[in-house]
C-alpha cells in the first residue's frame, strides 16, 4: 500500500509517496525527470544496499544514470564532500535539466539537495530517503545545507525537491541506533503540535523498536503530513516552521561542542528537548509530571534525556550561533504544554543555564 | 544627480541608484537594513580607496559594521575566498537579519551575492558596484555565483539584493585595462537589443575612455535600464535573458582556459563576441561589413577582437560545460542583426569550430 501526500506550494509542489517496494517502481519516478539524465548521490553505507535497485528502476522509467559515493557521517557534511558531487556533475556533463537523486539519510539529503540548489544556479532533484529520520522529516521541505566548524546547518538554501519516495522496506536495513535517533524527530511532532499522535507513540513505541511495517508506515505517515502542514505554512521559516527546531539549539550545540557525528541528531535532539522541557517547567509551563512523561517517552524509544557536560557557558557560546538569534538574544522553541510549542525570546540566560545544568 | 531605476520583481523590487557621491549618502543606505548591522565585503585594492567613507556612511545611517577585506581577482572566486566570508559572518556573530553589503567589481559582488545567499540559508544584500563592468552588469539582476576549474560560474545562486549604490566616481579609480572591460559589457546592450544605444556609443567611446562623467553616467543608466529590463521579463532565465549571455560561452571558455584572471571577463566577453559575430556572418545572418563594425567598436574602446589560441577542440570541450547546453547540444547566443541577438541550437559544431580558427 502507498500512501501519498501533497506538499502544495503552486508550482513548486511535489507527491510525497510513503509504502513498501517503491524502490522498485520505475513508474513513481517517471513523471519527474525533465530530462532523461540523473546523477545519484548515496554513500558508502547505503549504496552497496539499495543503489543497483534504485538504478535499474530508473533505467526502466528510461532515465540514464551515474552515481557518486560520498562517506558515510555527518563529518563529512562539508565543503570538500559537497565539492565531490559538483566534480561528479561537471565529470558526467551534467545540464541545468539533468536531476540529482539523493539516496540516503539526513547527510546526502542535505548535501545533495545543497549541491542541486547550487549547480548552474539550481537543477531538479528528489530524495529518496533510506532512514527514519531523514523520511519522517529532513527529506520533506526543503530545508538544505552543510555545517560550518562554528555551526550546524549554517550554509545552506531552501530549495525544494521535485519527489520524495520513501520506502519503508529501507528501514530494515538501518541499524537500531539509527532508527531510535530518527524517533526522536517523530516524538517531536507529537511534543510540539499532534497530542493523539504523542499518545500513540505511547501506545506504539515497542512496536516501532520491533520494526513493525504498519506502525512504522503510520509513524513515517503522520510525520510527514505533520510537516507538510507547517512547510506549507510557512516555507521559509518566518514564523510557525521554527517550532520544527524543538530541542535543536540545545541539541546542535551538543553535535558542535562534542564534534559532528560523535552523537547522532536524533540523539542530540532528545537531549535537547528534555532540556527545553526543563527550561518549559522552570517557566511554569510545564509541571514536572509532564516532564517526566516526556523523558519517560524518550526513554523507553532507548534515546539520551541528558546532554554531555560541556559546562552552560559553552553550550550557550555555541547556541548563540543559531539561526534564531534575533538582535543577540536567543529564541528558543518551548513547550506550553505538550503538544502546543511556541517560539520564544522569554527565557533568561540564567534560565536556560539553569535547565542545561539540570539536564547534563 | 542621481538617476534612479526600479528594478520591479514584485516583493523583492529594489531601487538601482546611479549618480555621484552617492558613497556619501547615508540616506540611500539607511532605508534597506532590517537590523542595524552589516559586514561589509570588499578587496585589497578597493578598500583602501572607499571602504572608510562608506562605513562612515553606515555609521550616519545607524548602521554598526565590520568589515572582511579578500584578495583581487578573478582567481579567487573560490570556495576558499567564500569561506573567509562565512568566516567573517560567524565571528562578528551576524544574524539572519544582518545585511552583507558588497563593495567591489563584478568577483567580489559575486561572491558576496553568494554568500549572503547561502548564510544561514539567506541574509539581506546590497551591492555597492566600484567597476564599470559591476555597475553596468553583475550588480543588477541577482546572479551570484563562484567558480569551478571546469567552469565559471558553475556553482551559484539567483538571490536579489535589496538595493544597488552605482557611484559613478568610483570609476575615476579604475584602471584603464579595467574601464576597457566594463565597456565590452555595455557595447553588448547596443548589440543584443538597443540599437540606438549602440549607434550613441559609436560617437562617444571616446569620451566614455576620456572618463567623462556625463557620458560614463549615461552609459550606465541605459546599460543598467536594458538590463533591468531583460530580469524582470526573465529573472530565472528559462528564456529571454540568456540573451545577455551574448559572447559569454566563447569567452567563459577562453577564461577557463587559460586560467582565471589571466584575461579579464570583458575581454574575453569582447573576443568572444567577436567569435559570435564571426558565426553569425557564417549562418548568413550579419554580413561582413557589420562584422567589421562591431570590430571597430571594439577595437576603438582598446578591446581584443581575437581570442587566444587553445585550438578549436578545447574551446569547444570547454564550452560543452556551459549552462545553456541541453540534451548534449551548445546552445549560443548569436546575432541576426545589430541591435537583435537569438538564442539558437541551429549552429552545427563546424561551423562554430571555424568561427573560432577565424577569431583566435
Amino acid at each position: 500500500m502507498i500512501q501519498t501526500l501533497n506538499l502544495a506550494l503552486a508550482e513548486r509542489s511535489y507527491p510525497i509517496h510513503i509504502g513498501s517496494g517503491l524502490l522498485d517502481r520505475a513508474d513513481l519516478l517517471a513523471p519527474h525527470f525533465r530530462q532523461k539524465k540523473a546523477l545519484v548521490v548515496s554513500n558508502e553505507t547505503v549504496a552497496p544496499l539499495y543503489l543497483a535497485r534504485l538504478q535499474a528502476s530508473l533505467k526502466v522509467a528510461g532515465v540514464e544514470s551515474f552515481a557518486v559515493i560520498l562517506p558515510d557521517g555527518e563529518r563529512y557534511k562539508t565543503w570538500e564532500t559537497l565539492n565531490l558531487i559538483f566534480d561528479a556533475l561537471l565529470g558526467a556533463h551534467c545540464e541545468r535539466a539533468t536531476t540529482l537523486v539523493a539516496l540516503g539519510g539526513g547527510v546526502i539529503g542535505d548535501m545533495g539537495g545543497f549541491a542541486a540548489a547550487c549547480y548552474q544556479r539550481g537543477m531538479p532533484f528528489i530524495q529518496v530517503p533510506t532512514t527514519l529520520l531523514s523520511q519522517v522529516d529532513s527529506s520533506v521541505g526543503g530545508k538544505t545545507a552543510i555545517n560550518h566548524p562554528l555551526g550546524k546547518n549554517m550554509i545552506g538554501a531552501f530549495y525544494q525537491p521535485r519527489l520524495v519516495l520513501a520506502d519503508i522496506d529501507t528501514l530494515s536495513t538501518l541499524p537500531d541506533r539509527e532508527l531510535r535517533a530518527g524517533l526522536a524527530e517523530v516524538i517531536k511532532y507529537g511534543l510540539i503540535r499532534d497530542p493523539a499522535f504523542l499518545e500513540w507513540l505511547e501506545s506504539n513505541i515497542e512496536q516501532l523498536l520491533a520494526r513493525d511495517p504498519a506502525s512504522l508506515a503510520k509513524a513515517v505517515q503522520v510525520s510527514c503530513a505533520n510537516k507538510a502542514e507547517v512547510v506549507v505554512a510557512d516555507e521559509r521559516e518566518s514564523g510557525e516552521r521554527a517550532l520544527l527546531n524543538l530541542g535543536h539549539t540545545f541539541g546542535h550545540a551538543i553535535e558542535a561542542g562534542l564534534g559532528y557525528g560523535k552523537w547522532l541528531h536524533g540523539e542530540a535532539v532528545a537531549a535537547g528537548t528534555m532540556m527545553a522541557a526543563e527550561l518549559s517547567c522552570l517557566l511554569g509551563w510545564l509541571d514536572s509530571g509532564e516532564v517526566a512523561r516526556c523523558e519517560r517517552l524518550f526513554q523507553r524509544a532507548g534515546l539520551p534525556v541528558r546532554g554531555p557536560a560541556l559546562g552552560e557557558a559553552r553550550y550557550i557560546e555555541l547556541m548563540r550561533h543559531d539561526k534564531k538569534v534575533a538582535e543577540g538574544r536567543l529564541r528558543l522553541v518551548l513547550l506550553q504544554s505538550l503538544g502546543r510549542a511556541v517560539l520564544t525570546a522569554d527565557a533568561e540566560e540564567s534560565a536556560i543555564a539553569e535547565a542545561i545544568r539540570l539536564r547534563s
